[in-house]
């Protein structure tokens, strides 16, 4: 069976628990109905299941083809389902009407991104880093220029991508070198070699708009010196009617453990012709505006691998003879039972939909501040949606993407041996999302951000926020019997999350290498909590349905999967804020030539 | 920098820790002098750094080429190496001296597996299984077919092969259903199909030494229909000469995530002779033997790769310039520091150096149990060798592999983007390294023979001995200040895997999914309760050697490292047993049907 998107799921938590109908006399929720929106998401299903899906394992298998003539050929079947992608009008969901979108609510587009990524990992990015694009020049760029170029991007008639990376610089990106020399006629001439551009160059668009980190000649050093810069593939007039190549071109592709499907290319700029975003030497600060959206949709990509995994590890349970349960025969009349009847079985697949279902409904809770930070007429909810969105895109990032690639692994041990052989889908999905962890910033740099830039960010007005809001839940809920046990836990994880934001900012200032050596185990104890905060949402939503009369069985089912995350999930919280309280002393005892 | 081998840490180990000179006067040990022992393993060093190394990116990138006269051809300098191995008689280094083995200790050819398995793991699983096949002549063949095969497996002229799996059975072999017809002549006609045969067809070997699993005709269903069968590729006459070659063939090989190097074949059996070992319908037991050896041999594995991993990621990081130390530039010359200032770097490193040396000690200290179990003059040291074999083995198995796996995985993210591409090794460890948690009983298996049958047996005195131990070790240290933080460490995670026996004995009996649902954070618990002591140990050891005057800084190192697992990886145990102890109850609660 190939990969079923969770519509249900995805209603469940737009509809019971965000309740987006609330938000109706909002511009961008005007047109998204619950009823709409579960149309659109059945569709959207449709074809991410039927078109995307299907072409998963050939891009994989196949790769991406590099010719000397600086060409790239896309795995075979990409090019008509690109098309149909176009044509279908998806990539306008959450674009701007002015610029020919649907002006959906990021919540909503969000679902359909979700979809894309689980059915096709390596072809979604296609159009995610255009979406990108379109992001940095929306924001950055001049009237011109947005008229020029959005409404190409919006219908992904064009595509996008990020140019950041050199040989010598990727995370540190005061260290680039690539070089921006001012024509007379206002353009500059670009010259420099990036790499692990994704979509780089491809057979799906008829242009390319890379936007291209550089420094301008004299520019001081370091990252105050960075422009961003303009350089499509093939130089469009003001309507947008194509003319002449560009001098930039693809060197060739890297070979990787994933996305295959995705060409991940090495991009040189010979004196290409740009055109700068912005002001001269603030490149940085549009390109953080792209890489936040995607650092939350790279945290979507942990989920949704995740999902496309445990789906197919599910069925196997369910279908694989294999032993007897422990507690006497489940299936008599077969030579075997299915080996979901066995408790380490089911602790890998409820594992997994504690995380999925969990950190799906952390991802949206989220991106609906981010959409009511801009649409709220409200100045206290949009402060609240901007600080939200900035406090939680690292830990969204990474501890939704450590713990998808945990997933992944867990749905090829449910397979056993079948796991580890190309014949089944596993394989792939745990290698095209080990990626996740990595790009858009590794997840150890989304620890360091969340420790050192956002927890601090506005006198720590988020954080505060976040706690303040579990404090108003838990208190509210203290009588609930029904949700006694989710909120004992929540309460607990809260009070140490607290405790080690508290450790924090006492020994993390005192010496910031506390602060480093905290911060994967802080970034996780944060997620733990918030998804705890999650199950507990999820779970008071289902027991409101159920004394409603709701006989939904999705209702009962989260009540368990809340139950089962606080029982089996959660109590890791507490040696991660042994861990963190251990500080930084043996972490960094041994000189660096002991290693 | 290519894999280098760890002689510095066997070393440690044997000499320092496990004190091998003490055991000299038993017939094993006799030739195992530590300067004896030192110059095997500088060799080994030298042969698996040099010969088995570089061809392990090779066979990744190569792998096996079948062919419909079905043939396997393994990849290219593959049967060079296999032939300098055999010349310089490493084979032989554990086999008895009476089939032309060399005779020494268990604990010493150990040493040199690792050092193969990180150079080439998909290379060393050829040799591996052929020990495997040697060990269960060795146990179950008749003397004349001990004279027949031993002295051809010992040297690797022939190779082995376990032949268990079939396409509808892997865990449960009850259900196997290969069938053997006894023939007038004595022998048996074996037909059926079997799957993921390791090394089931190849190019090194002028023969290959089937070890089948089937069923006589007639025989009960389940296990107990089971019987042990030698099925050699050609037939040998009664001097070994080869005569005419069976009906087994290799239908095609799988394509897998790893270990490409090793050719993993679908087996035909088509009226193929074969030879009963030991008596009919307990063809298990012998093959539970060997299994055993392999499953402590598949734990090495995990280490074996974490290590190579870990070699990588340290070298990239004390290369990579990218950021500035966060308490001031430590390289103020160059234009950036190198990453390993970083504490989250260190983070990934340290955990790596704590679970490597932490479970190649769990390893030795074992694998010399085992060496005891058959050597010692004293019957008490025999049973405490057998009873520590047979209990640690699933730890080993199981723990060390899930560690080493995430050790391989953390080494990627050391590597930031260059990790994920096939340019670095990084990549193929870990891809290498997944089978570990599969082959020889899923992980999840381990977890469950532990808690199933290993503490229950003999009444539990195999861990009721390694907690008398560990009280004997922490009562013996308690006023040792410089091992104060280590000894409260191991005493507090001593207390809480005695705890979680002791709520599996209550709780496991009254409901046994509870020990299902309990089985994997019980074995992680008691991986984490044994590295602590391993770390106690080394601790001391090295305190010992400072304290007598030794300056090699690997004393100092072992402190460190040994605080380190203390600080930050063992308070993992603390949530393991809160997991534990919520039982089976929210685990099962979901009906199959929604999953």
């Amino acid at each position: 069976m190939p990969y079923q998107p969770p519509i249900r799921d995805f209603a469940f938590i737009l509809r019971d628990v965000l309740e987006l109908e609330r938000y109706a006399n909002l511009p961008a929720f005007a047109d998204a109905s619950m009823e709409t929106v579960e149309q659109i998401l059945e569709e959207a299903g449709r074809f991410t299941g039927e078109v995307l899906a299907p072409l998963n394992a050939v891009g994989d298998k196949e790769g991406c083809h590099w010719s000397p003539d600086f060409t790239v050929r896309t795995p075979k079947g990409f090019k008509a389902a690109y098309d149909q992608l176009v044509e279908g009008g998806w990539p306008a969901l959450g674009a701007d009407p002015a610029y020919g979108g649907q002006g959906l609510p990021y919540v909503v587009s969000l679902a359909f991104s979700e979809m894309s990524s689980s059915a096709n990992m390596a072809f979604s990015m296609y159009p995610g880093l255009t979406h990108g694009a379109y992001s940095a020049i929306k924001v950055g760029g001049s009237p011109e220029q947005k008229d020029l170029y959005l409404p190409k991007l919006a219908s992904f008639q064009w595509g996008g991508t990020m140019n950041l990376t050199e040989p010598h610089c990727g995370t540190d990106l005061g260290l680039l070198c690539t070089k921006a020399v001012p024509q007379a006629d206002g353009t500059y001439q670009i010259s420099g070699q990036k790499i692990w551009i994704s979509g780089g160059e491809q057979d799906l668009t008829e242009n390319i708009v890379h936007l291209v980190l550089a420094r301008i000649e004299g520019a001081p050093m370091g990252t105050r010196g960075i422009s961003l810069f303009i350089v499509p593939k093939f130089i469009p007039d003001k309507q947008g009617n194509l003319g002449k190549r560009n001098s930039v071109k693809c060197l060739g592709l890297e070979e990787k453990m994933g996305i295959h499907g995705n060409a991940t290319c090495v991009i040189s700029h010979e004196e290409a012709t740009g055109w700068l975003i912005g002001e001269e030497n603030r490149g940085l600060s549009i390109m953080f505006v792209m890489m936040n959206e995607a650092r939350l949709g790279v945290g979507m990509q942990g989920i949704a691998q995740a999902q496309a995994a445990y789906q197919a590890a599910a069925e196997f349970a369910k279908d694989r003879l294999q032993g007897r349960s422990l507690t006497g025969p489940k299936n008599p009349d077969g030579p075997a039972d299915p080996i979901i009847v066995h408790p380490d079985v089911r602790r890998m697949l409820m594992d997994a939909k504690a995380i999925i279902e969990g950190g799906r409904a952390f991802l949206f809770w989220t991106a609906l501040h981010g959409d009511l930070a801009e649409a709220s007429p409200d100045e206290a909810v949009r402060q609240k949606g901007h600080d939200y969105m900035a406090l939680m895109t690292p830990v969204l990032k990474g501890f939704l993407t450590d713990r998808g690639f945990q997933v992944c692994s867990d749905a090829m041990q449910v397979h056993g041996g079948s796991g580890f052989t190309e014949q089944f889908p596993v394989s792939q999905y745990l290698r095209d999302c080990r990626i996740a962890l990595i790009y858009e910033g590794t997840n150890g740099i989304q620890a360091l951000d969340l420790v050192g830039r956002k927890l601090a960010a506005e006198g720590g007005r988020g954080v505060m926020g976040f706690f303040a809001e579990l404090d108003g839940f838990i208190a509210a809920n203290a009588e609930n019997e029904g949700l006694a046990a989710l909120i004992a836990g929540l309460a607990k994880a809260k009070a140490e999350l607290q405790e080690a934001t508290m450790w924090l900012m006492q020994f993390g200032l005192a010496n910031p290498d506390n602060a480093g050596a905290a911060s994967t185990d802080y970034m996780h104890l944060f997620g733990l909590t918030a998804l705890a905060y999650m199950w507990a949402m999820m779970a008071k939503t289902a027991q409101t349905k159920i004394a409603g009369g709701a006989t939904d069985p999705i209702y009962q089912e989260k009540l368990a999967v809340g139950r089962y995350y606080i029982a089996h999930v959660l109590p890791e919280t507490t040696g991660r804020l042994a861990k963190l309280k251990a500080g930084a002393e043996t972490m960094m005892a041994l000189p660096a030539e002991a290693f």
